[in-house]
């Protein structure tokens, strides 16, 4: 179920079942020159549509925009700073909270914004425990990573071994190709397998990172394999979410 | 062309073609008894991207979340306070303008995010008319609603006359049941035409618009019609960039 | 009944026959080589005030400052940033609220403010919107400009048609004229009538419209039309603060 | 000179002789059973306005609201949060900053606004104390309090000794009758010179002060007085301002 | 006792003693050619844990960074924005309501915190006076100058007379060297004392004052009279302390 | 070296062989029935000094407040919320790299840091990807936790096996009696491994974890092991940061 193709009704009668609701969280950058810039925003709303499927549950609406500062430096990159995203997510989780909505499943794309969403739960969770006499109902939010299963784990080291890389990285490529075939692009990678290594900013990103691969080797998607991860990755998150929303 | 289907190397080719792009932003609220939450986002996001093809420019990702403060006494309604909306936007054109964007053109699907946006803009435009010395490159927004030209209002005007109303309209509906024909939804309307009024924040919403719509008979809505407001949207927008973006 | 002029006992008093009040708001900025700078300002005050004889409405401070930051390339403007302005006008009607104040009238002088004077009613019902529990005592906020009703816009299409133009115009010079007729003053216009267009920020405006005047003539002010406008301007607000006061 | 009454071609010329700028300063809050809520504001744009004729001196517009959250417990009082008059002071600076002013002279009327506008002058200074490189004009902020000078503390002491106290003074409320001579208000003060101490919010003040009064007797005054008040006032921040403006 | 040096049961049963605590807070910025970075924060450091010993009274940790926007022109030192100290003075304040702690005795070593410190008290007392109905336990915060008491003005005196001066005096050199006399420095200082005057911000003040000092001639500092002036500081502010506590 | 117990000539003699520093950051929260609400402060301040020597190394003072909103239901603990510690961080690195600092290593004392941390240098680090054009001197951040090195794992592990658990740990404990021998404390731990899980805000956290350790046996802690920890991590950290600072 999409909250946006539900009504109002719909979803008060999905509140009398369930105060759990998954919100996929991507983002909007370079994804080297075959990786669409929409990579993190696909593979989180695409999964988290499955695991709504599988799991009989709300999914909300994709935050496509995360925390991409060090992609500035690459057209078409779009940041928000930690600062807005958390202030984006407090706002989300006041607003269901108000209807009634009590544990938020986090679904992520993109892993610039782990620290920021986890900082952001934070955020939510301080402004309850300054709040000095009132017990508030009970908010718990989670973040969970599209990756993040052994079994997903598993399958991104038998197809890819070391050229899975960091950033652009096959796998995730593949999902979106998987998702959006008509967008599967092609370009010559040089070198194949990327440098890998850290940074700081836009301009550090860029200075060592020249095409925007961290580590990986894009070319090796595909969209079979774009089929099995994200099957892969339904499977184990809907398990997750079942045991977690019911906990 | 979609900004999230297109790899960095492709904006790059872009923007030596255009410095403008095209930022749908909808938001996800209540829309009456068979209206769905996510109406404003899919009619700014379908239109944009009917009108991105028309005039060979780059749509953006859709903002979902709007200014609906008023709607949050309906389950699913998701509000940004003003603040929140403003920083996100000047993030996403802080953001686009660091690659060589200039011109940002804001399909709006809500009306409830009208002040808001304009605001946005003056808060961007602000940092630069403070700046003392620099003279950086200009940059010009707008906000475009997608029932604003001539020919839509004429064709609602048909459609609907005075069924139209104000929220959860016939037209908007209309536009979403001709984008997701598998999400139509019925229910009876009581009474057809809801009540017309003003309101201030969302207990006084719904006290005074019990079912969530204002003025409109939502059921009202076809496919068909749809079709045909889209089409009259995306030609009249298509013809208001091309002109504004060359301006 | 100005507030400024008055002590708590009698505001005490005057809270038992009325919970509203009114606001004026204005601005800061050039209004090209004749208006004052403080135009926007000194409309809205002297109308309010004209107003709240009339209504026997209480009359809060000026607000002086407004969202001016296009007008940043002319001497002695100064501007709020929205998200400024957004913060002093949750004050204050958060202040008033703590008295028992419940409806909040602000009389506008400038085009300018209307989005984040909107955005700021916004941000203060979405503090109460997003509250969980509790049903505070409803606010109510309008932004009226004191150029809105049907019988001034009459006026001033009979005395300047299309020399009104949108800044500087001959109305809003001529009202100062009324107020301050020691503070006239006169300069060459050159158009008369100065170019129309649209704008972003400073020093886009100020290379549209170099003499800071907008579509207007306004040498055409008077005095005497000052007090026309005046009078009529403070009959239909008058008219429309009491039904609204009431309602 | 009072900014609001100039043109923006009026601020050119001053500009050319001065740098310098007086900015009036208040509050809008009660003042005991006599005392007028608008009473620091008007001292202070009374005495700035005295200022800019003595010492030619622009006058910008008065900041009407201070911060004033101990007074909130009584009907009338507005006040901005510390957070909040720090941005607006900001804003102002900047603005004025713009156009090549560099002194700002905040001729203040309220005791309570003086940490939080050191606060911003500090917070202004800080944005360009962290700026790397640059080496921007020079801005100097000053306040002063209209009851600073030797002479004012003289006469107050003559007039009203130990029942000045220090709020509702005598001292300032002369000043309003002076300015004022139509809102003089009369009412029993019981006991005459009010109980001193100290305070720390809204309810804590009203709690110990319950008509609003610290340590003074605000029947004292008179609008001859007020007079006196403002002369000497007027004579001592005149000479004190042509000096700093000029060093 | 030292809050940092407790368990939470320790705590808890404190609180049921006293709902005061004292929190050292300080700077971290240049005191010239011999006096330490840590000059402020040690000051209010060593005579805070001697105020606690003396008068049973529980020592919060150190707030080691200040306002100190004016020093950055020298290495080393540190400022927060006035925005930011208030934000970490209401969550300090806030936190500890939480657990009933009522009374909040900021012991200052840094003048230049003075009007931002009082500031953020104001902050965290609006959020409280603001609040409409709720009456919550009354929480009373004092900012307290190690250097303010007669009896330590009247030993700075007798010590140094004019050379003690406003910034890297040797009262607070002294202080630093009886409580770090590995740390006691020398370096020749010229002029022996110090220019004096005003500034603003940080170019400015290393304009002004060419090695960080002001009115100061910090050699005259031992830390025998370190000894004598933390006694002193001790005594009086423990006094002070008591009777405010127990107010 | 500690900067608080320098002179600017001296930080100013340091920037001439290094652009790195040491930031202590720890939190003052709760730590069980014997474990001193400063462990985290003491953990990252004793390591950083050792540190400081082994390397020659600048160490800043400590921030001894972190993000602590879920031990709030703990008498003592303080949190700052996580927009308040960024904001900290930034001026921290905003100061110092106004003296030429490029290098930033923040040694960690508390887990519940690590996501706030990371997102203050994204925040750090977009106010420079945002900007335009220029192309300002490099940062680099780092967050180091002193438990991190294989080596002390390794030790932790020897030491206390599965007792360690993940708060109010006998390790961490351990280095705050080395650090503190007087402090020392004792009490029946029941059960003497405390339980594990997960947590939300202040009152789930102590709902679940009644005594607040988390899976840890306090009770295991001694001087000694806390002296070989000590070893351990300053060995570990300070090679690091050697290589880290060079690099």
């Amino acid at each position: 179920m999409q909250l946006q193709l539900l009504t109002w009704p719909e979803v008060e009668a999905y509140l009398r079942t369930s105060r759990a609701i998954i919100l996929p969280i991507g983002s909007t950058e370079q994804h080297g020159p075959i990786g669409l810039i929409g990579t993190d925003a696909i593979c989180a709303e695409t999964i988290a549509r499955g695991v709504g499927e599988a799991a009989d549950a709300l999914v909300g609406p994709t935050v496509a925009l995360g925390m991409a500062q060090h992609h500035l430096g690459f057209p078409g990159s779009i940041s928000l700073r930690p600062s807005t995203l958390i202030a984006v997510l407090r706002d989300i989780v006041e607003s269901l909270a108000r209807h009634g909505f009590e544990r938020f499943y986090f679904l992520n794309g993109h892993g610039g914004n782990i620290a920021t969403v986890s900082a952001a739960f934070s955020e939510i969770y301080a402004a309850r425990s300054l709040a000095a006499a009132v017990d508030p109902p009970a908010l718990k939010c989670k973040l969970q990573n599209w990756w993040q299963s052994a079994a997903v784990q598993q399958l991104i080291k038998e197809l890819y071994g070391d050229a899975e890389g960091s950033h652009a990285t096959p796998s995730e490529v593949a999902i979106t190709q998987f998702a959006y075939p008509a967008a599967i692009k092609s370009a010559r990678l040089d070198p194949p397998v990327a440098p890998r290594g850290s940074f700081t900013d836009a301009a550090d990103y860029r200075r060592n990172f020249p095409d925007g691969r961290i580590g990986a080797n894009s070319a090796l998607a595909t969209p079979e394999a774009g089929r099995r991860l994200y099957e892969a990755a339904v499977a184990a998150i809907a398990a997750d979410y079942r045991q977690w929303a019911a906990g």
